[in-house]
């Protein structure tokens, strides 16, 4: 097959982008297993989470057998104003290497929230304006799920209120401006606003927060609020739903210029993106109709799925979640301070463990600098500069890329570029300046 | 004609894309006045450019009669690595407004150095290596010409000294870190690498620093570097030439769709975007073939067009540039320090000054809280965070399409967006928390 006519950036037409979700877990034998209530230890129903989340949510949660999901005509308006995202073909890279791959990546990032979060942020605040609902509650840490969800409910006319880690708001002030700017209510983590904030701040007032804390603040705030829920940017099964329109968009394309990826690869924290971005060709590889390789990079500091165990284990630090059966470090697990980014997650989502527990996926580690020295390598040869959590993605394409170098393989290889790193520039200032550590 | 069909977002398919500039002043019959030497008072010469200016960019900056100029290749191949930019129906924003006038705007702030200035930084690198140069040196004040420059030289090949602000480069460490990251050197001005700026310091060692002096400290490295040449992002008319693809590329697109519009709007610092956004309307305009409004839009703190004089007048602070004729407030004028963004220079274009000073060109000032109202508006609703420079041209472009509601007229208006704001937050962070002032 020729591939020379595929434009440095692709942008799928209009009347060409997808209309429904792909639910992956319907092309899998053997389904992930089912939540768990953490007091029963019975598989979780729609009762049982209909004081947090949306309705609609609940739904594809906890639907494992439609194959594809429509897109409401409502998010898919909201859908057009960031979307398409480029499909980029790395001719720059690919010479700067001087390796036979072809490597392509889509890049995610061209919203305001810098990444691809707005996807699932997007159906989640539509679906609480159809549930009649005023108000959602959420956490944010790293900054790019709360500038989407606050993208998301100015657009459709929500309150919104994040609880953004503490030491995060203080190190990102511009997070926090664009939070508020789109008119989201942001409250550093934790805080007096709740009684489990209150009892963090009594046992340690110097705290400077963590994840665990701000999902539990969020949580009861949301609980407590009339018409108002709780939504999750990532890890659970209608995240990775919403987010196939990744994937989607990439397989539309290259089948229009006949292309077959051979390997696709996609950093992974909890989960959404990499589940995202591989959906449609893991259902083929699922259906027998491939064999790409499909590969998910971790950070050496947060291995959930090359070292954790595969067992039922807490979402949250403070155990207040469904028990997930997932690839887990140990829901008390705290990666080193001095790592940056989005994948600090102790788990993974049920789906990608299930899959890779079936060898269907692979799964790969990075280290921090030798990550960074891809990113800025990156960003001076294709000119984007990539989200620390992207840069793993691009550090393991580099990786294959060279490894055709040697084998001679004329292999095509497709990455994720999950975001831009515009917010966040403080870990390049570490890098810049050496005093970056692995 | 119908224009339903326009996509929310359309971008140029690669083969349509524009293959050559356009020079305005080759379709104007009062040409802009020349430059003067500032000893002399004679016309300037390309020799006498030549010490500081690469030999192409002398060579379009004196070119007064050729209307299309070709794009060398090796710039069309780093501008496929950021273009097209999308030419954005504002379907949301008219929804919003209850307008009949149909709203496009020109998103020049996809690539990552957040707006138009890569446009010249691509060219100037380009023609840099080309005349086999080594190095280059610049200066920049709110930091999106230095951080294009860094790029741009970064993929050429090129060595860069980056002259900022010291006031700004202390405010916006994300600028910095962001230039520092594609292997540009960035000096804090004034500093002891130059004569001038060991003058300046010695006078007042706790200067905060100005673009006048950036400028004599970028261009005195560069005339004593060899193989080194200064570069300059706005102003010249050079400068406007590469920009013009900004404008052809949203010709190129209405015409597809039969769209002619009748109101272009851009702002206007040193009319670098102005002057490529108008191009090839103000070109029909000039034989005849259109009627289009063009309005420059001025902050209300440095209205150069709207109060300034129409004379020969320095392009710098120090007046050691040659004198150019434009509209301008006395090259001694410094708007208040609590203004922000890129339209802070004290003159004008010499060829949008002639256009303005012929009528062929309106222009209008905003008031910097109400740039800042237009600008959150439209970011909630557009989903886009406009920079500060940019919202000057929403302001009015709301202001025209609510003109349109009043007066029941269908109007189409075509704004342009030069970037984004991402790493300028600060003023929004003024914004946000009341302090901001006229």
């Amino acid at each position: 097959m020729t591939t020379k006519n595929f434009p440095q950036r692709y942008f799928l037409p209009e009347e060409e982008q997808p209309k429904s979700w792909l639910n992956i877990r319907a092309f899998m034998k053997n389904k992930p297993a089912p939540m768990l209530h953490p007091g029963t230890k019975q598989p979780i129903t729609a009762a049982d989470l209909e004081p947090v989340f949306c309705k609609a949510c609940i739904g594809q949660e906890l639907d494992e057998t439609t194959e594809f999901i429509p897109i409401p005509d409502g998010i898919l308006e909201f859908y057009r104003a960031y979307r398409p995202a480029p499909l980029i073909r790395a001719y720059f890279l690919e010479k700067a290497l001087g390796t036979p791959a072809e490597i392509y990546y889509k890049h995610e990032g061209t919203n305001t929230s810098g990444s691809h979060k707005l996807n699932s942020a997007a159906a989640q605040a539509f679906y609480a304006k159809q549930d009649g609902l005023t108000g959602l509650t959420t956490e944010t840490g790293a900054g790019q799920w709360g500038s989407a969800m606050a993208m998301a409910c100015a657009f459709y006319g929500l309150d919104l209120t994040v609880y953004m880690v503490k030491v995060s708001a203080e190190q990102k002030p511009y997070r926090k401006a664009l939070i508020e700017t789109y008119g989201a209510e942001l409250i550093p983590s934790p805080s007096s606003t709740t009684e489990c904030g209150k009892k963090i701040l009594e046992k340690d007032p110097n705290t400077s927060g963590s994840l665990g804390c701000a999902i539990s603040e969020a949580i009861e705030k949301a609980v407590h609020t009339p018409k108002c829920r709780y939504v999750l940017g990532s890890v659970l099964n209608h995240v990775l739903l919403h987010q196939s329109i990744i994937g989607l968009e990439c397989k539309i394309a290259f089948d229009k210029y006949g292309i077959k990826p051979d390997i696709i690869i996609g950093c992974a924290g909890g989960g959404s993106n990499l589940g995202g971005l591989i959906a449609p060709f893991a259902a083929e590889k699922l259906q027998g109709k491939s064999d790409a390789r499909l590969i998910a990079v971790e950070p050496s500091s947060c291995p959930s799925l090359t070292e954790g165990k595969f067992d039922y284990d807490f979402g949250d630090t403070a155990q207040t979640t469904p028990l997930i059966k997932m690839y887990t470090l140990g829901c008390d697990f705290i990666p080193s301070s001095s790592h940056v980014g989005g994948l600090r997650y102790h788990g993974m989502n049920s789906t990608i463990s299930q899959l890779y527990h079936d060898k269907i996926l692979e799964a790969r580690t990075a280290k921090q600098t030798e990550v960074f020295e891809a990113a800025v390598k990156f960003a001076k040869i294709e000119g984007i500069l990539p989200a620390p959590e992207s840069s793993h993605a691009i550090k393991i394409a580099i990786d294959e890329a060279m490894e055709c170098k040697r084998s001679g393989e004329k292999k095509t290889i497709l990455f994720g570029l999950t975001g831009t790193g515009y917010f966040d520039m403080s870990a390049y200032m570490q890098y810049n300046d050496k005093s970056m550590k692995d």
